[in-house]
Parts: C-alpha cells; structure tokens; sequence
C-alpha cells in the first residue's frame, strides 16, 4: 500500500471493498463457535440512519463561518456520519444498527495554525465541546462526539494539515501535518530516499496527529521505535495558547512537556504537526517466519533477543491458537500444507509462529539476522522459511477488513492488548483469557481466544489478544460490555499496563486511576484546567474531566 | 570505584583527598592563560564560615522533630553547611571564601515515606519551604536554600533511604531507594551479578534520586540508555499526596506521568524510589582510544555509527583544544609520547581523540566492535590502542577533584553543555565557543574553551564544553555571571537545548521559556499548583513559581 491517497473510510466500517473469509477459517469457526458460516447481518441502507437533531446555536454557527469560511463548515448528515463514531467493536455495531446516540453538531474543517486558534477561542466562549479528528480509526471511542453535557459540539478535522513542513536530511528528522495518514506520509518520505517506519494496523487511514496524540506503536516498532520515541517536536494548540516545542536531542530541562502533549487525545489541545525521527528507506526486507514448540520457549528466545540487542525490527510471536487460526486462514495453498506437515515432523503439532522482520541495508541485515538466528536455534525454533514471512507482510493491514465480514455473519470480533514485565506476563495473560472465557461462556457464547507478543522491551513485551464468539442475539452490547470489563478488570487486576496503543479515549477512562493513581489523575487534570480553562477539549477521553463529566 | 560507603565530600568542595595536577597541564595554562601556576588562594577555616541565623520557628521545630525524632532534626552549622549549596562553581567560590547568604534552617533527615508525608503536611501548613537534598553535587543551583520570601527553609536529606527494595531478576528492575550514591547502587547490584550501568562524572557522591530528578545522563548512557529512559516506576512525595507508578514497559496510557516527575528536580515532590532497567554485569569490557584528522570526521563517524545502530556503549569524541589539553594531562608518560609521534606521522598532529568502550559478553562485544571499526576507518580514525581508553576509564571520576586544585590556583573552571541537532551543531558550537572568547576576552581573562561530544542520538549530540580562565580578582562572580549569560544567550540563541544533563536549578531557570514557551511554562507551573498547592517545594527552581519568587 503506498497510494498517496486513501479512499474514505466505507460509512459503517473499514476500507472501501468487501473481503470475503477464507473457507477455511469459517469452517473452523463454524466447528469451535458454532456459528460465523453465513452471512446473516448488513448494515442497514446509509439513508436509513438517525443521526441526534444538531444543536449548533446560529451565532456560533456565524463564528465558526466566519473563521473557517462556509465551505469549511460541515453541517450536513453525511459530514456528520463521517465524524460520529471510530472503528471499535461498538461504533461498528452502532453504524450497522444505524442507531447513533451521538453525533457532532457540525465538522470544522480549519487551514492553519491560526484558524485552529480562532476556532477554539471561539468554542470556549460559546462553551462547545470540540473533538479533534484525524483519521477517525480509534478503537476505545477517542473521537466520539461525547456532548458530556455540554450544549453543542463540533468536530475539528484536520484533514486540510496534510503537508510535510520540512526534511531535515542530515539530522533525519521531518516535519508533518497532523492530518496526513500513513500512506501519504510514506510516499512523500519515499520522494527524498525516506520512511518513517510506523505500521500500525490501521497505517492506510490513520493519521498522523492521531499516532501522536495516542503514543501509537506500530508492527516494526521494535526496530522503529514507539510513535512517541520516534517525536522529537510538535506544535500543540490549546485553547490557552500555542505550545510549539522545537525538535532536539533529549534534554534535562524540567519534567517533559513534550510527553505531556503526547498521550494527551484531544484533551489539551490540537496537534498540528509534529517533527520526527525518519530513516533511509531500506534497501532490503527480509521477513521469514519460524515455529517455537510452545509459548514458553518463544518468549524466552524473545526476551533473549532482547538482552542481547538482537530484537528484529518486526517481531511477533502468535500463541498456539492464534497460529492454529492463522494457518487456517492462510487456508489450502501448497506451501502451508507443507509447513504444517514438516512441523509435525519436528514435534510443533501445536507450535507457535514467529514472524520475524529486519529492514536496512543489505549487509546490515545479514549481520543482524545471522546473530538473531543463533539465539532463535538455542531456544529449539524452526525455520519455516520466507514465504510465510512475506505472506504476513502483504496481508498486514487486512484484519479490519475482516472483521467487517465477521460482523456480516454475526460474530463477536474484538481486540485487546496490554503490556506486563517479563515476570508477570504469564500471570497477565492468564488472567485475560480466563476472563474473557468465563465472562462469554456465562452467557452461552464461548469464545476463541488467541494471543500474540509484537512488541519487546528490555523488561517485557507487549500482549495482544483476539477474541471471537457468537454475537448474542438482541444482547450484543450488553455482551461486549460484560466481556470488556472482565478483561480490563483482570489486565489492571493482574498487574498489566490499561493499554500499551490503542490508548484511553472513552473506553478505558474509568481504569485510569488503577494506572496512574488519585495524584497521577490529578496531574493530568491540572495540565487540563490550565490548556484548556473553559473544559472544551474532548470531554470524558482519559479522565472524568470536569469532574462533572460522566462516562457512557 | 566500588567502595560501597563514599566518604562525605569535604566541606569546600570535591571528594575528600587533594589533587596535583599534572605539571604538564600547568605548565600550558601557565603558557596560554597566564596563570594557574602557583597555589595562590586557599578556603577560609571552616570555623570562620559565615551562616545566616536560623530562622525555625519553635513550633516548627517541635513538630519537625515530632515527625522524625530530635536526633535527625540537624541544626547545627556543620548540618546547615553540608546542605546550603550544591557544587557548582558559584558554590565552591562561595564556600571557599565562607560567605553564604542563605543556608537551610535546619537539616530533615526522615526514614520513611510515612515521615516524608508529615514533614511536607508540618511545612505546608506552616509555609516552610523544603529542598530535598540527595549527593549534593547539583552544579546549577539545583539544591540551593533559596529561601525565595519563605520565612525558613528546611533541606530534606535522603540519605537514610538507602537500600535496594526490590530486584526482578527476570525482568531486569530493580527498585531503588532515593538516597544511594552511585557506588552502593553498584556495589548491591554487583551482588546479583547485575549493574545499573549509569556513570555520571558525579558517580561517586550523586544519588539516585537526583538522577531521576535532573534526568541524569552518565558516560555510558549512549549505550545503557539516559537515566530518564531507564526509570520504569517511581514512588513521588508530594504535599498534595503519594504517586505511586507500577514498573511496566512503555504504554499508551494518556500524558506521560512518569515523565512530568522525571526533571522535576523536587519542585513537585521528593522522589523516594525508582525501579529502574538493570543488565547482567559485563563479563567484558573494552575501551579503546581512536583519532581523527579533524572535528567534521569525527563527527560524519559519530552521526554514521548511529544511523547504523553502531554507537559503541561509551561514545567521547574531544576537540583539538581539548585534545591538546588531555594530552598534556596525560603528561609525560612513555605512551603518551609515542602517541602524539605516530599521530605526527598520520597527518593528526592537531588531530581530535575519541573513546570508545564497550561493556558486555566477549562474543558480543566482538561482533559490535568490528561493525563499528568498519565505520571509523571509513572516515579516516586512526587506531591508538587500549592503553588511553584504560587510562580514561580509570580517570574518569577525576575532573572535579582537579577543579578543586584548579581553584587553588585563582583559575576560573567550568564547564557548560547542551544539545542539537546534527544540521544545528556546527551553529550551536561556533555561537557558544565565540560567546565565551569574547565575554571573557573583553574583562580582559581570555580563555581556552574546549568541547566534547559525548551523548549520539539519531537526530544530534550533546556538546560539552570545558572553559578555562584566570579569575578576575576581586570580581570572580560577576566574570562569571557574564560569561554564563553570554554562553546560555548563545546556546538558546542558536538552536541548543538549555541543558543537556546538568538540568536546570537555579542558574537556568531564567531561560526556560525559551526551551518550552509560555504555554510550556503555565503547564509546569499547574503541575506545581496542584502537587504543590502551598508552594514549598524548592522555591526558584526550574520556574518562577508562584509568580512572586525572584530568582537571583
């Protein structure tokens, strides 16, 4: 994917184009969960959706013109739809029901800086909520047009910051507008020999300002770095005022105001752009995949890996029931039925696949994968060669695409993911799964539940869960509801960070205390208070804030 | 240095022994400075120190006491000295000539986090400002007793937490305790067969909780990482309530709270433990000394190690002046001498010197040698063998204890340092080295500015400049005022970050909004407002706060 230009989002989920599952994944399904062959669900015609009556005032409406001028100013149901929900598991159930409890007023659609500025002198006067919006892609409701008692709302689209400010070529740092998604950045880095090396899931329609506002990590952040490691400077605009903090080396100068603005979802202000760490395009990929016997042996190789500064840049590490679907989803061709066979052979009937990823120059990456595969073979891995490896990094994106053809056959398909230390990650992930097993099977829809380690660090990885079920027929919210809490009571129960990318929005705001204490939440609030006086700024994300604000 | 009890640093500066410096190296200020040759000043007797009268309030007193018993309530004048400054150039002058306008009232010596909490509760209500004090060897101001409209002041001191709490030998944390010196944190650790791996030049009297106060960076931080990056949890005191942060590998978790109390330098609260990333002590260590023709190669190496992931674990490349300087510090050692002929010989003779170590498994330490010599001979260094790189490794603790002798002889020492960004250094360097000449040139004390480059990030390194002068005899604080100014001016001025690791205190405080804006500013200052709501933390420090504090 390297098209410059995304196509919009489909109104009620991912992409522009349907995907059908392979056969064999719905045989799977049909025999574990008893359901998921047919399709038995469509989202309902566009025009029959209800969107809430907007309440934008005529004299903001007036102002808002005046500063963005009339075009700029989305008030029809289409723009509204468009900037009503994300893509959790929730906003899709919602948008196929056509039921949406919320929706903005209107959509701002600012220029520059300046406008921005205008827009939210403008807001805090009136007391309308704003809700910054880059590529609409959160998962925990980041961008949800969440009134929170406030009378109006708008959301502000960054979609016109869509330009690279500069490329600092010696010092490898660029300067991009919020508002560019993933492809569009890599292509122009392309132009002057660069990438930038962050592959989320959501790489084709996330943006930019997005990646920064919720520390984004990407599949090659191992090698890359985390969103925030990669951002050097950036440009917020808070309703207080413009923090513009110059890229820099790291410094000693006081606690990081760069790390407050980072993480921070809306909540402090805009960002317009930030400044990041780019590399030169790799002149070689190598991707290849290998099988661990079990669990315990891949994440020792992994935290071995880690210890010796061997970590690939892509590293992922599917447990057993993950790499069980994964290979049924790779379905009946040739090189699969090998792989599966010549793993029996080697005692990994029910092994675990590795995918593992180095980018860079040729000679670098020969050294680089030649000192991994010593560590890879002390800890019994098996090398299943390129194909799958390259099999994986073609298809990388193409998980939301399915599951909105998991959602046309009525199943339950939703993601979650934490990180632990090393000591705690088996209790962590043991907690999860038990949770999620008991919460769905209470309710008579048992659940599959994979997992899969994509990001290590020095002192623990990352765990990212899938879970599928039925959907509970007339209960599907009530269900998901039940299933979230358990699992998020169990990760922060068990020890594990409330969310290691997907971040806060209004999802997880209730655990925030279990992460950052009563002080830390008070930190938060006062940083808050201060940017943002009047409270305009994507009320009931991250914290209860005012303390007035309910969460849905 | 591995002794686990450092002596306590004599009264009037560094360490607890004098040192001679190299008769080489007096011999060349001598020649260039025209002074430095003879010992011509000497600090008072301690019996004739001057401290202003302390000022606790009886009440105070009792209550203080209360809390952590009479016996560490220290008020006499030994205590108050120990603590009325830190160990920066202004402070030894000071010492040296027994003046000191403001001391702590009285020395605060808790032993848990429970007494911590009661002090900052007694001195909030009473208004009483608190400066935790760890190893002292602050060189910006940053423990210094400003009592900033106060009516008294109390120095917090840590040294009774001084034990490890915790080690997680599987995920490599261990949690330490505020108040151990770098030696006892090795010491502990060495134990375990672990180290910590952070060598500050201030290694044998800072703390841990100063580390991660000011944002430490040591000598091996290119390859062990910053003191801000290996922090994973910590435990804060503040007057509005405890922050307790779980280690756990990085998250998504909002603004990052962790590092709004990373550099909060006790202006928020007391730091009282840090779970911080640990290794498995090296089983091997190889330093070696390299050199290049000129600056600009040396810096192409740096710049090119790090895009190729290359930067040996200790990364030190000095100037010609500097060079020239230590070579003349390593006097007239047969080693030395053949060096600077076979340096003749390659066309070196002003050549620039670098050290190079690296720390770990023999194997591994091969491996990453031999990549990072493939890059050093592509721009042009010369190999100079182990023997300097042993000799700077054994020395490398010394320079403080030289400045003391250095003071003996009316010279002015400092040293200066910042960061930027590969496009911005050679500005960065040119603008400081000149601001420097010609403040100190124009009063009539040129002086020999060296510089150093001893952090290499992706983006730009850190720059480290040594100055060294005659005194101006009878104006020796406002020579360096002036040359202070002029060199900060000149660092913000062109692009530099305000600090690289000595943080802020005191003497930077004046320039932080040009590193983080007003906006920056007013954020810092709500954090203060809400963990501080009566404003006693270490009054002056980092910002004006509240808006009534002067700096002086």
């Amino acid at each position: 994917m390297t098209a410059q230009h995304t196509p919009p989002l489909r109104w009620y989920g991912w992409g522009d184009r349907d995907t059908v599952p392979p056969p064999a994944l719905l045989r799977l399904l049909q025999d574990e969960l008893g359901g998921g062959g047919e399709v038995v669900s469509q989202p309902v015609p566009q025009s029959e959706v209800r969107l809430p009556d907007p309440a934008l005032s005529d004299r903001l409406r007036r102002r808002l013109a005046a500063t963005v001028g009339a075009a700029n100013l989305g008030r029809g149901p289409e723009d509204r739809l468009s900037h009503a929900t994300g893509r959790s598991y929730l906003d899709l159930l919602a948008l196929r029901a056509g039921r949406l409890e919320e929706a903005p007023d209107a959509v701002v659609r600012p220029a520059s800086v300046q406008e921005i500025a205008r827009v939210l002198k403008v807001c805090s006067e009136d007391g309308c909520a704003v809700v910054p919006f880059g590529g609409g892609t959160s998962v925990v409701g980041g961008v949800a047009p969440h009134h929170a008692g406030r009378h109006a709302l708008v959301s502000l689209a960054l979609e016109r910051f869509d330009a690279v400010l500069d490329v600092d070529d010696e010092s490898l740092l660029a300067t991009l507008q919020a508002g560019m998604r993933g492809p569009a950045v890599e292509a122009k880095l392309a132009q002057r020999g660069l990438t930038l090396g962050h592959f989320p899931q959501s790489f084709e329609y996330a943006s930019v300002g997005g990646f920064a506002a919720t520390r984004s990590a990407g599949q090659a952040s191992s090698g890359f770095g985390r969103f925030d490691e990669m951002v050097r400077g950036l440009t917020l605009v808070a309703p207080h005022g413009e923090l513009a903090l110059r890229a820099h080396p790291p410094d000693a100068a006081g606690p990081s105001v760069l790390q407050m603005a980072l993480g921070s979802e809306g909540t402090l202000g805009v960002i317009t752009d930030v400044t990041v760490r780019v590399r030169p395009r790799a002149r070689l990929r190598h991707y290849a995949a290998w099988s661990f016997a079990d669990m315990d042996s891949g994440v020792a190789a992994l935290r071995d890996l880690s210890l010796r500064h061997r970590v690939p840049d892509v590293t992922r590490l599917s447990d057993a029931e993950e790499t069980r679907v994964s290979l049924a989803m790779a379905g009946d061709r040739a090189t699969t039925r090998a792989a599966r066979r010549y793993l029996r052979l080697r005692g990994h009937g029910g092994g675990c696949l590795a995918i593992l990823g180095w980018e860079g120059a040729g000679s670098d990456i020969g050294t680089r994968k030649r000192l991994a595969v010593q560590v890879l073979r002390r800890h019994g891995a098996v090398a299943l060669g390129t194909a799958p490896g390259r099999a994986w990094l073609h298809s990388r994106f193409e998980a939301p695409y399915l599951r909105d053809s998991l959602l046309d056959r009525a199943l339950l398909v939703e993601t979650l993911e934490t990180a632990s230390t090393w000591s705690r990650l088996p209790r962590v992930r043991d907690a999860v799964i038990g949770a999620l097993r008991t919460a769905l099977s209470r309710r008579g829809t048992p659940p599959l539940v994979g997992y899969h380690i994509s990001h290590v660090y020095p002192e623990g990885a990352s765990l990212y869960f899938t879970v599928l079920a039925r959907q509970e027929d007339g209960n599907q919210v009530a269900q998901w509801l039940e299933a979230k809490r358990a699992a998020t009571d169990a990760i922060v129960g068990a020890g594990g960070t409330l969310t290691h990318h997907h971040a806060v929005g209004l999802d997880h705001a209730p655990w925030m205390s279990a992460q950052v204490g009563a002080v830390g939440i008070d930190a938060i609030r006062a940083l808050r208070s201060a940017l943002d006086p009047a409270g305009i700024m994507n009320p009931g994300k991250l914290i209860p804030y005012p303390v007035s604000d309910s969460n849905r």
